[in-house]
C-alpha cells in the first residue's frame, strides 16, 4: 500500500474491532506483516521486541494497551489494570511518551470511574484514539513550524526514523521533511543507516522513497565527510525524552552528529511533541539509558558478524546537550536555543494542568 | 592458527613455492580460507574485491604481483611487465602504498636488468620479500615509538583494521596498540565496527581476541557517547595516505572520530610506514578517494537491507586535516602536529634517495 499512496499517512498503529493491529517493523522494508494484539503483555512484548519503535509510537501501543486489558474485563466487577500498567511501563525504559501516555490512561481511569463497566472502557478506548490523533494533528503542526526554519534550496540529513512509522503518522523530523519538501524547501535528504537497527536503511529510506521524497543513505562514519562538503544545512531528529534544561536524549548516533553540526556550522533541529519533554528531569545525564542485547551489534539479520564470544557496548540511545541543538520544535511553538526558562515558559503550565 | 598461536604474527600474505597465498579477509572471522595466485592480473583482482585490503598489505601483495608475473615470463627473452604493473596500479586508488611498491619493483626491475632472466627473476623476488619483511620491521619500531606515547592505564580506540592483516605483520594501529598492552600501558581497546565493511567487527576484534588484548565492539555512532565517558585516552588509526602537510586519508569514519576526539580533549594517533606518505601531494583535499559500490552499503552479506533501488554514498576513506591529529607515527620518528616543514625534515630526503 504505502508504495502506491505514500507514505505519509502510512499507520503502523491501527485499532478496529478491539484489535491492536501494528505493522512489524523488524520486518521492513521488504515484508508489510501485521501483527494483532488483544491484551497489554502482548504489546509490551512487541515494544521491547521493537515490533513498533519510535517514541510517540510506543507511547500510542501502551494506550491503546491499557484499552484492551480493560476490555477484557468488561463483565469483571470493577477495572483492575494494575499488572497492565506495571508490564507496560516496564516494556522500554527511555522513551518518555510511554510513561506519559501511560499516566493519561490513569488520569482517564480516575475520570470515568463512575461509569459502568462498559462505559469505563469506552471512555478508555476513546482516550487512546485521542492520543493516537492528537499525535497526528501535531505532527503536521510541528511539520509547519520545522519547515519555517529551513532555507529554499537546502539538504538535510536525519538520523534512525521519526517518521510515520514512529508516531501516530506522518512523523516528527520526517514530518518536518514532508512539509518542507512539500513547499520546496528540502532538495534533498540523506538518511543515517543508524546501527545497529538500521532503522535509517530499512524504515527511512522506505518511507521518503514511498514519497517520492529524494533520499540517499549513507553509514554514520560518511557522516563527517559529508558535512564537510558544505551542502547540508541542517540536522532534523526525534527525541525519546527532553529534559527541562534542553537536553535531548534521542537514538544513538545523535550526539555524534550534533557535535560535526557544531564543528561545521550545520544546525541541529529536534522535532518533539510536547510528550517527549520530562520537566521532572533537570539535566540529560539523568535520563535512564537502555542497554540493549550485545547480539543486536555482533549480528545482523540472525548472522554473526563479530567472532564469537566477541563483547560489544550497545546503548540504544545518548544524550545530545542542549548547547549543541540550534531549535526544539513542539507543537507549541519552536525553543530557539532552547534552555530552562524558555521550556518551562512555554510547557511548564501544560505540565501543571496534567497534574 | 591464530586462536592458538595468537594474531599478533599471523601472516595473511605469504609466498611459497612461486605462490602468492591470501588469507581471504572476506571470509573472517569465521572462515580461515586461503587462495592462491600465480599472476598479477588475479592479485589485482584479489585487491580489488578485499581478499587483502590495509594499505601495507595492498603495496606487499603488488610487490608480488609483479614478481609472480616475471616468473611466468622466465623463459622470454626479456622481460614486458608493462600490462602487470597497468592493472596492479589500477586495483584501488586512495592508498599510495600500492603505488609506492610498484616503483620500488619498478626500480629493481631497472637495477637488475644487466642479469640473465633467471637472476632477474630471483631479484624481483627478493625484492618483494625484502618490502615484506621491512613492513613486519617498521611495524615492531612504530609499535615501540607510538606506546612511548601512551600513558599507563589507558582505554584507546581504533577504528577498521590497521593489524596484522592490513600489514606483512604485527600491524601499524595495532602494533602500537600491542606493544602498549605488552608494557602493561592499554588496559583496553574499543573497536569500531566499521561499517559498511565491518572491518573492525571482523578483522581488529579477531585479532585482538587472539591476543588476549581485551576488546569490546562499538557502532561507529556510539563513540562519541563513550569519549565523552572520559576513560579513552587515544584514537589510534592507521592510514592509506598522508598529503606533504600531514592531512590524512583513512579509512571513512576516521574524519569522524578526529572531530570527536577533538571535542572531548582527546588525542589521535596516526601509524603509518613511510611509505603511506605522498610528498607530491600538497594537502589531503587533492588525495583521490575511492567510491566503492553502493551495494556495499545498501546489502549486509548479501542480504539487502535498504528498500530496492535505494541511492547510497559508499566514500571508502575520508580526509582528517592535520590540525586533528596529535601524532603520526613513523618508523623514522615520531611526528608531534605535523605540519609540512616536520614531515619534510623527517621524510624530505628518503624521498629524494628513492627517485
Amino acid at each position: 500500500m504505502p508504495h502506491q499512496t505514500g507514505a505519509e499517512n502510512v499507520h503502523a498503529i491501527q485499532y478496529h474491532q478491539h484489535t491492536l493491529i501494528l505493522l512489524d517493523q523488524r520486518k521492513l522494508p521488504h515484508e508489510e506483516t501485521y501483527l494483532h494484539f488483544k491484551n497489554a503483555s502482548g504489546i509490551a512484548t512487541a515494544i521491547t521486541d521493537m515490533v513498533v519503535r519510535g517514541a510517540p509510537a510506543i507511547g500510542i501501543s501502551a494506550a491503546f494497551g491499557i484499552a484492551l486489558e480493560a476490555r477484557l474485563q468488561i463483565n469483571l466487577p470493577a477495572l483492575n489494570l494494575r499488572d497492565a500498567f506495571t508490564v507496560l511501563a516496564a516494556s522500554r525504559p527511555t522513551a518518555v511518551n510511554l510513561f506519559w501516555a501511560l499516566k493519561k490512561m490513569k488520569e482517564a481511569m480516575n475520570d470515568c470511574a463512575s461509569l459502568n463497566m462498559s462505559e469505563q472502557v469506552a471512555f478508555l478506548e476513546e482516550t487512546a484514539h485521542t492520543i493516537l490523533n492528537d499525535d497526528i494533528k501535531n505532527n503536521h503542526i510541528m511539520g509547519d513550524l520545522g519547515a519555517s526554519l529551513i532555507d529554499s534550496g537546502s539538504q538535510v540529513y536525519t538520523h534512525c526514523n521519526a517518521g510515520a512509522l514512529a508516531t501516530g503518522g506522518y512523523g516528527t523530523a520526517l514530518g518536518v521533511i514532508r512539509s518542507a519538501h512539500a513547499q520546496k524547501k528540502i532538495t534533498h535528504v540523506y538518511a543515517g543507516e543508524t546501527r545497529p537497527w538500521l532503522q535509517g536503511a530499512r524504515l527511512t529510506a522506505w518511507e521518503l522513497m514511498a514519497d517520492n521524497i529524494p533520499v540517499t543513505l549513507s553509514c554514520e562514519g560518511a557522516a563527517g565527510q559529508l558535512l564537510r562538503q558544505g551542502s547540508v544545512k541542517w540536522i532534523i531528529v526525534g527525541a525519546d525524552r527532553v529534559s527541562s534544561n534542553g537536553d535531548v536524549a534521542n537514538k544513538i548516533g545523535t550526539y555524534n552528529l550534533a557535535v560535526l553540526a557544531k564543528y561545521h556550522d550545520v544546525k541541529v533541529m529536534v522535532v518533539a511533541p510536547s510528550s517527549t519533554f520530562d520537566l521532572s528531569i533537570e539535566s540529560g545525564d539523568l535520563i535512564p539509558i537502555e542497554a540493549r542485547d550485545e547480539h543486536e551489534v555482533t549480528h545482523i539479520q540472525g548472522i554473526q558478524m563479530a567472532p564469537k564470544a566477541c563483547p560489544a557496548i550497545n546503548p540504544s540511545f545518548d544524550i545530545t546537550p542542549r548547547e549543541l541543538i540550534a531549535a526544539i520544535v513542539c507543537e507549541q511553538g519552536i525553543i530557539l536555543e532552547p534552555n530552562k526558562e524558555k521550556i518551562m515558559a512555554m510547557l511548564g503550565n501544560t505540565e501543571k494542568e496534567s497534574r
